[in-house]
């Protein structure tokens, strides 16, 4: 049985990966141009108070330009920094407006956030600290998200707020605006950021909450990626490419970087982008397969690549994109490409031990937003022929053609069977079909039928793809032919063999997904800064 | 005064860069047609040799095919890990036959070589070491470059040999050859790895060598990277990478990719790649720019990024590639660009230090290739106006325009002269006219002919660009359209500065230009792997 979407949100996120409803696409043009409209108006300066020359104290807020002006020695405290040990001294602070919320004439707060850290400033009206109604009119003037600067002095707040990360407040005694938001945002960083908890409490009141669609959020994503839990995703994104690269390097292999502008298509197939090259044919590399290999016929032992991958994929699903990060690895192997299972198996574990050690915060936040099951691994990776998945799939009523591929409801469906019976999230199936994997794997040597080939699943899903490659020209454009590929647009590909090439394996993985499957997320878009899919090309 | 090239070689290549002749191209059509019939011819399985049978040794020697049948348990150490401490003890290693040297019927020599590490491996044919004179004919038939296993008991050299790295040598007992190379390779090892050195006492011993020219090398690129310097060049392309990424990680930044398929053109201009991508017109990113900014709209902070970048370039320089890694970083500032600078000044100042601490080795080999003077640099890195540039080149008799930009040769002079008078090959430039920067970049807030921008040189070549940038839509849009750029195809990046953007700067370097410039070399073709220029498609 396929778990139940968590919530209304998830579910409307489901359906939009599917289709995006055309009465979605007008409402968000029709935002877009009232957003341009507002920005244009925003545009005039603010009228200037009219108390200003009034005031001794108009020197302590107001617009501020920076334009690189001088250095005034000045520092700035990280407003996640800014905590109890600071209280009583002074701190300049800048970050996003969260929230203003004038309460009097003579009182107000604003909230200032800076990446996950947030802090309440709070302006009391007093010539003892240097602060004017005007300078609290001013601060009540602010519109949300704007960037601002605050100067004053830590105070311990009297009772910690569940809504704001320090739990301190800053009495303000200088603001001033850096840059002005339009007042009304295409999208509110409340309703993108609003938790799982929050919807359901709002729900238990009958108060309406605004769901806000994938659509939405992607057509202004840099408002949307200013949420604590797409930070985090972000950032265990960058630990997850980082993990990749240390734990390899320590492992003798190298980082190359290989053209991503080919001639000829890089395996075969349909889903290539073709553009012009100065008068020759080209096409978008849909992975560094061929030049991976290349690089071990060129005596570099072992290698790595974090690089772009191009697919002109027409499905829209949950789980494609057209252009994602490719983690590929090619490694020379002494025997057998058990060598290369050995790596992953290392370096996964390794990466899901870092994120579970060092990505603590970052994990939570996400399970805030869509709660998830942490993921579960066993400390030596389970490998399994793909003959036993397909023994379990049958022993439980699902039918597989023996030397066919898993479909995507077979292959959760085993990650469920798996799990039952080994308690791990995470495992390799090995030795697929010859027919259903890339003319350059290597046949087995008992049964040409099979092939040194697995796949590594997280979740019930394929992340990883790898194999012992054929290193020798022969069999290499043998096995071109039969499958149907036009060996003279790989042509040097298939000599390099022919120079000296050592036997060799390797494997890729997709970074967005491999996020998508740890923090149990539900669409690859997700993990995707500025995703490219059938649709979508901007922003 | 220019320098005169330091060899033939480096004068072929000059000229290289600037014309491919056809009778090279001719030359290597014959050449790769050639290489295809021989690599045909050898896929024959070679002629089982006639006393196998009377051979009682015969399992010591032979062709082995690395399929995957079983995993034996032996280990192989690497050849640069065999070394005195193993004297007496029995080694098994892999590498490429780099010469194959009969002596006589009963003894032989094959030199292996596992990335930059050479043994000796030597044959003598005696019933008590299990070695056969059919096992030293069958070594002595060997092809260079083939792939080949050798076990046998390390001894130390009688005298160190300046051809080899290993200070022993291994007596032989069983060798088996795991991938034969074809007889005739288009390109010699040792013709691709001849030193300056070498080609001098040729030269004075009247011995005529091969000079290779770069073409043939970029046309047979997987043998020509398993040169000693090549392979150092690529293992400090990675050092400088990872030293980037490690440094602004240090410094708060975290990694982000950006989409390389856009709509519209990332920053103007005609040298953009132009596509169909699903029906909507795309093009290639010709730099992370506009996302790299919008991330920082999205309250990332602090980013960088390391990825492929697109330019449709027609010029065949030494110094322009149609496809390239960009390093790129951008990040808020509070007050000033300068900020920027300084994270560059501490950035490149730790690369350069890592590279002479850490690839020592690399470096030496790079300038036994190419000798080349080590790159001289500031502990804080020494910044310029442009004016005061100017003021240099004038007064060394090179009239610039002032609001124009440098070309070429006055950066050459102007490195020359910065380097004679201040004793710096890395120096900052900055305030360049608004006219030769792009739209996105912040004017000077006291002139804006002038802008907030840089420019980083190393040995009178620009390396990096950089600037702080407009923040503001009105402006941005302002200025766009003042560049000729048509603003509906980047509304969605202007847009994000309506939304709260907090000021910032930033800098893109190219890494291959970053690795020619360090390591003194005249072609960036040389640190990219497979590189593409304005004719290279391939490999």
């Amino acid at each position: 049985m396929s778990p139940p979407p968590a919530s209304t949100e998830e579910l409307e996120q489901e359906l939009s990966a599917a289709t995006i409803s055309k009465k979605q696409l007008k409402k968000d043009a029709r935002k877009a141009e009232k957003a341009r409209k507002a920005s244009e108006q925003q545009q005039q300066p603010p009228p200037p108070p009219q108390e200003e020359e009034d005031d001794p104290f108009a020197a302590n807020y107001g617009d501020e330009e920076i334009q690189s002006k001088a250095i005034s020695g000045r520092s700035w405290t990280d407003i996640g920094d800014v905590d109890e040990t600071a209280a009583g001294h002074s701190v300049l602070i800048r970050g996003f407006a969260q929230t203003i919320r004038p309460v009097s004439k003579k009182m107000g707060f604003v909230v200032l956030r800076q990446r996950r850290s947030t802090v309440q400033c709070l302006l009391v009206a007093s010539a003892d600290a240097g602060v004017s109604a005007q300078m609290v009119r001013f601060a009540a003037s602010l519109t949300k998200e704007s960037i601002v600067d605050v100067e004053g002095i830590v105070t311990p707040l009297k009772e910690p707020r569940k809504d704001l990360t320090q739990l301190v407040e800053i009495r303000v005694s200088k603001i001033y605006c850096i840059n002005r938001a339009i007042p009304t945002l295409p999208l509110n960083f409340e309703d993108a950021a609003r938790t799982k908890a929050e919807f359901e409490a709002a729900e238990q009141k009958g108060v309406p909450m605004v769901h806000v669609h994938q659509d939405t959020r992607l057509n202004y994503r840099p408002i949307d990626i200013r949420t604590p839990a797409n930070l985090s995703i972000f950032t265990i994104e960058h630990h997850v490419e980082s993990k990749f690269k240390e734990f390899l390097f320590s492992k003798n292999f190298i980082g190359i970087h290989t053209p991503k502008l080919i001639g000829g298509s890089s395996e075969g197939g349909a889903s290539v982008f073709k553009l012009d090259y100065n008068g020759q044919p080209a096409c978008l590399a849909q992975s560094p397969q061929l030049y991976k290999q290349m690089a071990i016929c060129g005596g570099f032992g072992r290698v790595f690549e974090v690089g772009s991958v191009f697919r002109a994929e027409k499905s829209n699903t949950h789980r494609h994109l057209c252009e994602f990060i490719g983690l590929d690895a090619e490694m020379e192997i002494k025997e057998h490409y058990f060598e290369v299972c050995d790596i992953i198996d290392g370096l996964f574990v390794a990466i899901f031990d870092h994120l579970n050690e060092h990505c603590k915060e970052e994990l939570e936040e996400i399970n805030r937003k869509n709660p998830f099951e942490p993921l579960t691994y066993l400390a030596q990776t389970l490998k399994l022929t793909y003959e036993q998945g397909i023994q379990m799939l049958k022993e439980a009523g699902t039918e597989i053609e023996p030397m066919g591929d898993l479909n995507t409801e077979a292959e959760k469906k085993l990650g469920r069977l798996v799990k039952e019976m080994y308690g791990t999230d995470f495992f390799i199936l090995y030795r697929y079909p010859l027919a259903v994997r890339p003319f350059y794997t290597m046949p087995c040597y008992d049964d040409p039928a099979y092939s040194n080939s697995f796949d590594v699943f997280i979740r019930g899903e394929e992340i990883i793809s790898g194999a012992q490659r054929i290193h020798t020209p022969k069999l290499l454009r043998e096995r071109a032919i039969e499958c149907g590929i036009d060996t003279s647009t790989i042509r040097s590909y298939i000599e390099s063999f022919s120079y000296g090439a050592p036997p060799h394996g390797g494997f890729g993985v997709g970074l967005e997904r491999v996020v998508m499957l740890f923090c149990g997320l539900n669409n690859v878009r997700k993990t995707s800064l500025f995703p490219r899919d059938p649709q979508r090309l901007t922003p």
